[in-house]
């Protein structure tokens, strides 16, 4: 599949345009808010493309608590590898944070494309070597990056969505608790303040 | 490129044989103890394949700390993703652990594989889909699980090398402290006891 986890002009290789003729056969779909397209245990094998809204990708550890991998607004791809690809039943849950408008791709179309469309080959490769890359650099993140470090690189990746979903979820995409993501905000509010 | 950071065999699906007729076309290098392959600044271009040693994938923080993302012993690709793919300068070093030997492929001679060779263009994709869900596997156990469960998930995904590496790297790779891999491995040595 092309990267799914990933905007898709995070490559300026990327062709926009090549993507879109592919999006154009595909099926769109409506999901509202709190709704899902994966439970864990579910095997999917679809791949969805974000034209409006936003959804996440995360497990659910034994205390219930949420673990979010991902989030996807629009102009993201969004799927569980797992299942999508390599049949496995899931481990993970997919949900729409706000009523949202999907493309779904299916697994046989990319299969496919894949066989028939050498240039579609060569870029979905491109596109699932730079979306390895963004998951180390996401390990590393984690193994080796204060609460402040995470918190400017998240900004970076979701500039728009800051405002659109609980404190509590950046946390939790971030590995800290919901205090230590206050108190990074805080002192971050505090340094741009001393700039002015 | 086929998957680098994993092992051949985690897939019951690939050819092994085929892995061995590429690889029969490249480069065989000895690596000394404590060399390099790859340092931070590097553009390094290779993927490189153990045939025997051990060695490490890792970043090093502001404060000279290390950040151990990938161990690779015998069967285990190693490369960096963001120069080898994508020709930008490694945040990264690699080096050996043990005195090891590599078979040494180049990017180049990937890409004519691709090019030329639909049968290794999907064994390529299926590699890099399990790849990738072997990563976000590792971002979710880094965000969700105890000391004790990363732990035994390392245990699980590499066996053999506990006994090949200074406890220190093994606390590194898990992101806990040395002191907590302490108390995990004294904690289940004390579970086993009284199972016997």
């Amino acid at each position: 599949m092309f990267q799914t986890k990933s905007k898709i002009t995070l490559s300026s290789n990327t062709p926009d345009d090549f993507i879109k003729a592919i999006l154009s056969n595909c099926t769109s779909i409506k999901l509202p808010k709190s709704e899902f397209i994966l439970k864990r245990g579910d095997a999917q094998s679809k791949f969805y493309y974000v034209q409006k809204g936003l959804l996440r990708y995360y497990s659910i550890d034994e205390k219930g608590k949420e673990h979010i991998l991902q989030f996807a607004p629009e102009g993201w791809f969004i799927s569980d590898r797992q299942s999508a690809c390599l049949n496995l039943k899931s481990d993970f849950f997919i949900d729409a944070l706000e009523d949202s408008e999907l493309m779904m791709i299916s697994e046989a179309y990319i299969i496919n494309l894949t066989k028939s469309n050498q240039e579609f080959l060569e870029l979905n490769n491109k596109l699932l070597q730079n979306h390895i890359r963004q998951l180390q650099n996401r390990i590393n993140q984690l193994l080796s990056y204060t609460a402040e470090e995470r918190y400017l690189e998240f900004v970076k990746t979701y500039p728009d969505i800051l405002l659109r979903v609980p404190q509590w979820m950046v946390a939790s995409y971030l590995g800290i608790t919901p205090e230590s993501l206050s108190r990074v905000r805080k002192e971050l509010a505090e340094k741009n303040q001393k700039k002015k």
